[in-house]
């Protein structure tokens, strides 16, 4: 979801280029398949969950859900988010799912269920679509969510849609309750996607634990929870960037963020990258997406395990500043700049 | 939704064609405004409802939900599902919201909460964005529906996903239920969209009604739940054609359904239509999807009021015949075909 910055994301449409997708790798299209027969294929053996009452095949599946219904929409393009030569079908999905179930985690959530509206060319090899739905399913089950429904469309270009539900125990974590006093802390990893598209642009293949993490990110799922059973007051996904997704929490709360670039992890693949292409590392943890890192506020004594403390929460216009000044590079990405 | 049947539809990509939307009208593009004032401007002023407990603007939306949560997901692309030429973008969301609270609507169910994945080309008018999102939103209101999240990106096309949550006071009305000794009955109405997409493709305006329905059809609101609590054992979302759909119901429920002819509806619009066309109407009635009629089987004596009876569940294999005998025309519309 959402009508909201989180959507976007540190891809821009200049870096992921063009290039047309690969010719089909033989097999059948969906095409050849027909409608009917593509959807028999892509929802064959889908795994149920408990929660699921009714699941796919009827005109809407029926999720048992404690409490509110939590819910999150994104929708992914071809040659915007994702590149059919730089990532294959189940790595696509698997990246499809997290960026949906890391809003759902960002907001203190067990996600539950997933429908993945797809509309792709007639000329896609069915096994590719296949291959991203077994993408989808695979991320899913990390959370034990199913996925439950989907809508089949042709189209000129790849496009996913997915719509996540979840459930929470504690009231949802919003981004509207930081308060002066408490610590800022993440959770998950920073930059690394964004590193690895640096190195996918430039043509090369490593560090390849870079690419890995372009290719398929890495939510630190369950942390979600654990952030609102620790009390946590605003929470927010890094998907835009750090900076840019503090920056909308920040103005939710009315808050002032101070980050300390020092406590920022800047490990030996970002390291790598910036002694061979002289990009400075840190602005790719401070401004790089897709991660699905999270991002809360909690009291300086209740930060649980797994989160690392990177700054302070102040009084003052909402801003988010590094070592006490504003950042000067990008602050994220805005789809129709 | 789903990965069913009843989430593709009547239209054809050569019967709608290619023809390039129109130049913006004026005023300025999704690219002047950039994605984040965009957001704001498609968001701003919507509706909340009691079921509402977060709305637009954070990780993911909460709502509440008595019983199992209802799940339905459409995904509607520019030139297959709707031509800018032919609707406005306020009449192509209402269709748009229509045909995922229809979906709600033939699980018994009733429609609570919209989220909308859109993806469009950056010099689209920001208007017409505009506009979609009041059709979607006047849609969602005519069923007390809200919309409570979304995502934008860019696009070749104009793409709408939409996902529809809902819930019912009884058990979720299947496909699987038909038995013998029932009925089959619809409310709504039957191929009238369908003639106006007959209309509109030789370039004709009227007859009106057939054009506005093909526009924005007219789900019959609050039936799906009144066929619920007169015990409907099966029903469905007419949305590839009566007897396509009727299939899908025919094959879960292991049934065969016999329809009379003479009770189908073939209104003065149709019959004007066909005496200028020299289309079988009935075929528009049997074939037609869109509409978002909904079927049900019924006991004989407890047949809602607003729906009419169209014929018989009987045993034998399953399959859908029309006075006796089978239906050679065309059942329904395949997307990859």
């Amino acid at each position: 979801m959402a009508f909201d910055p989180a959507s976007s994301d540190f891809l821009r449409t200049s870096e992921l280029g063009r290039k047309p997708a690969p010719a089909p790798s033989g097999g059948p299209t969906l095409a050849d398949s027909g409608e009917f027969t593509a959807i028999e294929h892509l929802t064959k053996g889908l795994a149920k969950t408990e929660a699921v009452v009714i699941g796919i095949g009827d005109d809407a599946a029926a999720v048992s859900i404690n409490g509110p219904t939590l819910v999150s929409t994104d929708i992914l393009v071809e040659g915007i988010h994702f590149r059919r030569d730089w990532s294959s079908a189940h790595q696509i999905g698997r990246k499809a799912a997290a960026q949906n179930l890391a809003d759902i985690e960002a907001m203190g959530g067990v996600p539950t269920a997933l429908v993945v509206a797809f509309a792709a060319p007639k000329q896609l090899p069915l096994g590719w679509a296949q291959g991203l739905m077994a993408g989808i399913c695979a991320e899913a089950s990390l959370v034990g969510a199913a996925v439950v429904g989907g809508d089949l469309a042709s189209a000129d270009q790849v496009v996913i849609g997915i719509t996540a539900l979840g459930e929470s125990e504690q009231a949802p974590v919003q981004r509207s309750g930081a308060a002066p006093g408490q610590v800022v802390a993440f959770a998950g990893s920073l930059g690394l996607a964004a590193g690895g598209l640096v190195v996918l642009s430039r043509g090369f293949g490593s560090p390849r634990d870079l690419v890995a993490a372009h290719q398929v990110p890495s939510p630190p799922y369950g942390q979600g929870a654990a952030a609102a059973a620790s009390g946590a007051a605003a929470m927010i996904d890094i998907s835009d960037g750090l900076l840019a997704d503090l920056g909308h929490l920040a103005s939710a709360s009315g808050v002032r963020i101070e980050l300390d670039s020092s406590k920022l992890p800047v490990g030996p693949d970002l390291q790598r990258l910036a002694a061979a292409t002289g990009i400075d590392p840190l602005r790719l943890v401070l401004t790089g997406g897709e991660d699905h890192a999270l991002a809360a506020c909690f009291e300086p004594d209740r930060v649980p395990g797994g989160w690392r403390v990177i700054g302070e929460v102040v009084g003052g216009a909402p801003e988010v500043v590094v070592d006490g000044e504003p950042w000067e590079a990008s602050q994220g990405f805005d789809h129709f700049a």
